[in-house]
C-alpha cells in the first residue's frame, strides 16, 4: 500500500493543506450563543443547571471549587515517577520561556522628557482543559508555565466535572507542578462565558486559553471582545523536509507521529530525493501496524499527506515559505545552517535526533503553534501572550513649547481645533 | 450649563462606560458578506465594479496603483512646512519604537543542545486608509512606521479613490514620508476583502491595520483568520486623575479635546476635589464655544462624561484601574511618582504640559490604542504586532537520550504512541 502520495505542489494542494478545519454549524452557534446568554443572565444557577444536564454532576458554590483536600487525593494517584516527569517539563519548558520575559524600559531624553513602557502580566487568565479522555496534562503545562513566568497573579482552570464530582488527577498533577491552585468544575460553552462575564462565585477574567471541543471553540470565538482569547487552533501539521540521507525510518515515523492526532492532522514530505520517498512508503507500511492509533494515521496520511519531490532544497524551502507549517522538521544536512531559509513555521526541529514529538513534551519549546498556514503572522504561545505594555510620556514645558506650534498644525490640518486647543490653553 | 455631571462610581458607570460601541446590523453584515465573496470569486471584476457604484470612480487593472507621477503631483499640493511637519512626527515615533525591537536569540546549552526563536517581520501588510474627511495623516504615520521598523518589506496602503481617480494629497505626502510606496486605490469591504484573498492584481496580504467605517471593520473582523487584523477599536475615552492643584482651564481643554472625536466618546474626570469639578465646569462653558465641533463635544461629554469625586489618590486609580482607559491623564503633585499605581491603560500622560493631544501627534509614543476596558489586557500598535517568532531547536543524539524514556512514558500516558515510536525507533 502506498500511503504517501507523490504530488506536485500546486496552489491547490496549498488550499487543501491550509483549508483543513472543522465548520462550526448554525445549530451549535446558536446554542452557544444561548447558553453564553443564559450564563449572563442566571450566573451561578444556570452553571449548575448545565452541570447537571451536561455532565451529570451536582455542583454548588461550595463544591465549585476544588479543595485542597481533593487535591491532595488526586495527587496520592499519580505515581512518582510521573511527577518527576512532569517536573522536568516544567523545568524544561521554564528554561526556554525564560528568554521571552520583556523588561520596561525608560527613555529619558537630555532636553527633559521621559518616554517609556511599562510591561505588566494580565491580571487574570483562564485556562481551558477539556475533560475526559482528551485531557492532556502536556497542554497544561504548555500554557501554564509561561502564564506563570509572565507573573500573572490570578491563573484559573476551568475544567467539566465528571459525574463523580471528581477532576481527572493527572490534571490536577499537572495543575499543581504547573504552579495553577484553582480549578474551577465548569466545561463546556457556560464555563468559557462563567469566566468570560463573571458569576457570582467565579470572577471575570481578562483572557481565555487552551483548547477545547467545537463547543468551547465557538464559546471562546463568540466572547472574544468582552476578554482575550488564544488562537482557535486548527488541525495539527508537520512539514519534513529531508534529503537523500534522511533516515526513511524516522521520517515515516514522524509524519505518523503528527497523523495520528486527528483525521484532518496534515502530514507532509518534502524532499529531493524521489527514492527516498519510496522507502518511507516502506516503513510506514511495516511501522503503522504497530501504532494503536492506525486507522486515523492511515486516513490522515492518505487524505492529508503528501510527497512533494522537487530538484533542489532552495525549491523545498520555498513549499515550505508557502505552506507555512506549525512544525517543520529539517532533515538535511548541517540542518542548523538552514535556519536562515525558513521564512514562515511556527516551531523548527532541526536534525535527525530532534523529533517534533520531543517539542510536544520536553525539548522546553512551546507546542501551542499557529496552524493552517497562520504562522505566516502568528507565534507559538509564549510569554508576550500575557502581558500587555502601558506606553507613558512626560514633557516639561520647555519641551512642549517647542512643539506647540507644530501640533496645532498638525491637529488643525485635521479638523480637530479641541485638539490644537489643548495645546494653545498652556501657553495663554 | 452643567456639562460634566457628578456621578458616584459604580458597576453601572463601569458598563456604560466600556460598552460604548457602534452595533453592526444583520443588514451591514449580510451586505459585507456579499462583498467578500463576490471579491473571492471575480477577483478585480468586482472590484473595479464597486469602485463604479461606490466611488463612482472608474478603475483598471493599470490605474489600480498610485503612480510615482501621481505621488509628485500630489506632494507638490502639499506645502513644505506640512512636509516638515510630518518629517519631525516621523522622527518621533521612530525613536519612541526603535525600543520595541525584538532580537532572534539562542539557547547553546552545554550539553549539547541548542534553542531559541528568530524573530521575523510579516511579509506583507495593508493599511486601511479612510477617504473623504475622516483622512487623518497622522494614523498613516502610526501605523507605517512601526511597521516598517519592524522590517516589514512590502506594506502597502488601501484607500478609497476620488470620483476624479485621486487619492486625497496629504495621504500621499503621509504615505511618502513614512516609506510606503504601493497605494491601491480600493477601498470599503471590497478593498479589504482583495488584499485578505488577493485578485488578480492585488497580492494577498498577512494581516490588515488601520481604521474604517462599519463595512470596513465588519469585513476585517469577517476575513480574521484568513489573514491577521489589529484590534477593532472603539469610541475614543480619556481619564483624568487631578488633584486640587490641578489647573482647570487645562483639564477641561483636554476632556473636550477628547470628547470632539465622536459622539460616543468618553471624558471621565477623576478628582479628589469636589471644587476642582466646578471650575472645570465653568471652564467647559468658556472654551466650547470657541470649537468647530461644539455640537458633539457637548453631546459626548453630557452622555458619556462624567465627574467622579473620591476621598483619596489610591481610590482615584482603583477606578482607573477598572475602567482601563485608552488615554489616562496624570494632573497631580508628583506625576511620575504615580506611575507605579497604574495597573490597566493604554497610554499614560504624565503632568500639566503632556496633554493627551501631544501624543495623538507628536510625542512619539503610538496612537492606536486598546477602548473600551481592553487596555487590561491589550497593548499599544507597536513594532511586535509586525513580526512573529519562530522557536528551534536542535538536539544531539546523546541529549535525546537522556530524555528518550521520559518523552515515551509521557507520550503513552496520553494515549499518543505514534509520538513514542518517533522516539524509539531512533533507538533501535
Amino acid at each position: 500500500m502506498t500511503l504517501l502520495n507523490k504530488l506536485a505542489f500546486t496552489a491547490d494542494i496549498a488550499e487543501k493543506f491550509q483549508g483543513r478545519k472543522a465548520s462550526v454549524s448554525k445549530e451549535v452557534s446558536d446554542s452557544v450563543e444561548k447558553i453564553i446568554a443564559d450564563i449572563r443572565e442566571n450566573g451561578d444557577a444556570a452553571l449548575f443547571n448545565y452541570a447537571e444536564k451536561f455532565d451529570d454532576a451536582k455542583l454548588t458554590s461550595s463544591t465549585l471549587t476544588v479543595t485542597p483536600e481533593e487535591f491532595d487525593e488526586g495527587l496520592a494517584q499519580v505515581d512518582a515517577d510521573y511527577l518527576r516527569i512532569l517536573e522536568r517539563t516544567k523545568a524544561q519548558i521554564e528554561e526556554y520561556h525564560a528568554h521571552q520575559l520583556e523588561t520596561s524600559w525608560i527613555l529619558p531624553k537630555e532636553s527633559g522628557e521621559i518616554l517609556g513602557s511599562i510591561v505588566r502580566p494580565l491580571q487574570r487568565v483562564a485556562l481551558y482543559v477539556p475533560g475526559g479522555t482528551a485531557a492532556y496534562p502536556s497542554t497544561v503545562m504548555m500554557n501554564a508555565v509561561p502564564a506563570k513566568l509572565a507573573g500573572v497573579p490570578e491563573l484559573v482552570i476551568i475544567t467539566p466535572v465528571k459525574s463523580d464530582g471528581k477532576v481527572n488527577p493527572v490534571i490536577l498533577a499537572a495543575a499543581k507542578v504547573a504552579g495553577v491552585d484553582t480549578i474551577y468544575k465548569v466545561g463546556g460553552a457556560q464555563g468559557v462565558a462563567a469566566v468570560a462575564y463573571g458569576t457570582q462565585s467565579i470572577k471575570k477574567v481578562d483572557k481565555i486559553v487552551g483548547p477545547g471541543n467545537i463547543f468551547v471553540a465557538t464559546a471562546k470565538k463568540l466572547c472574544y471582545g468582552a476578554v482575550d482569547i488564544d488562537m482557535i487552533a486548527g488541525p495539527s501539521e508537520v512539514l519534513v523536509i529531508a534529503d537523500e540521507a534522511a533516515n526513511p525510518k524516522y521520517v515515516a515515523a514522524d509524519l505518523m507521529a503528527q497523523a495520528e492526532h486527528d483525521k484532518l492532522a496534515s502530514a507532509i514530505l518534502v524532499t529531493t530525493s524521489d527514492a527516498l520517498v519510496d522507502k518511507v512508503n516502506a516503513e510506514l507500511d511495516r511501522q503503522v501496524v504497530t501504532l494503536e492509533r492506525r486507522e486515523i494515521i492511515e486516513s490522515s496520511i492518505s487524505n492529508y499527506g503528501a510527497a512533494i519531490v522537487v530538484d533542489t532544497l532552495e525549491e523545498a524551502f520555498d513549499v515550505s515559505n508557502d505552506l507555512a507549517p506549525e512544525h517543520l522538521e529539517i532533515l538535511t544536512d548541517e540542518p542548523l545552517a538552514k535556519l536562515p531559509f525558513v521564512k514562515n513555521a511556527g516551531s523548527i526541529f532541526l536534525g535527525e535526533y530532534t523529533p517534533e514529538p520531543l517539542g510536544d513534551y520536553m525539548s522546553g519549546t512551546n507546542h501551542v503553534l499557529p496552524t493552517g498556514g497562520t504562522a505566516k503572522f502568528y507565534s507559538a504561545l509564549g510569554v508576550y501572550d500575557f502581558v500587555k505594555h502601558s506606553a507613558y510620556s512626560y514633557y516639561p514645558k520647555s519641551v512642549l513649547e517647542t512643539f506647540k506650534d507644530d501640533v496645532q498644525t498638525f491637529a488643525k490640518s485635521e479638523g480637530l481645533t479641541g485638539h490644537a486647543n489643548s495645546i494653545k490653553v498652556r501657553f495663554e
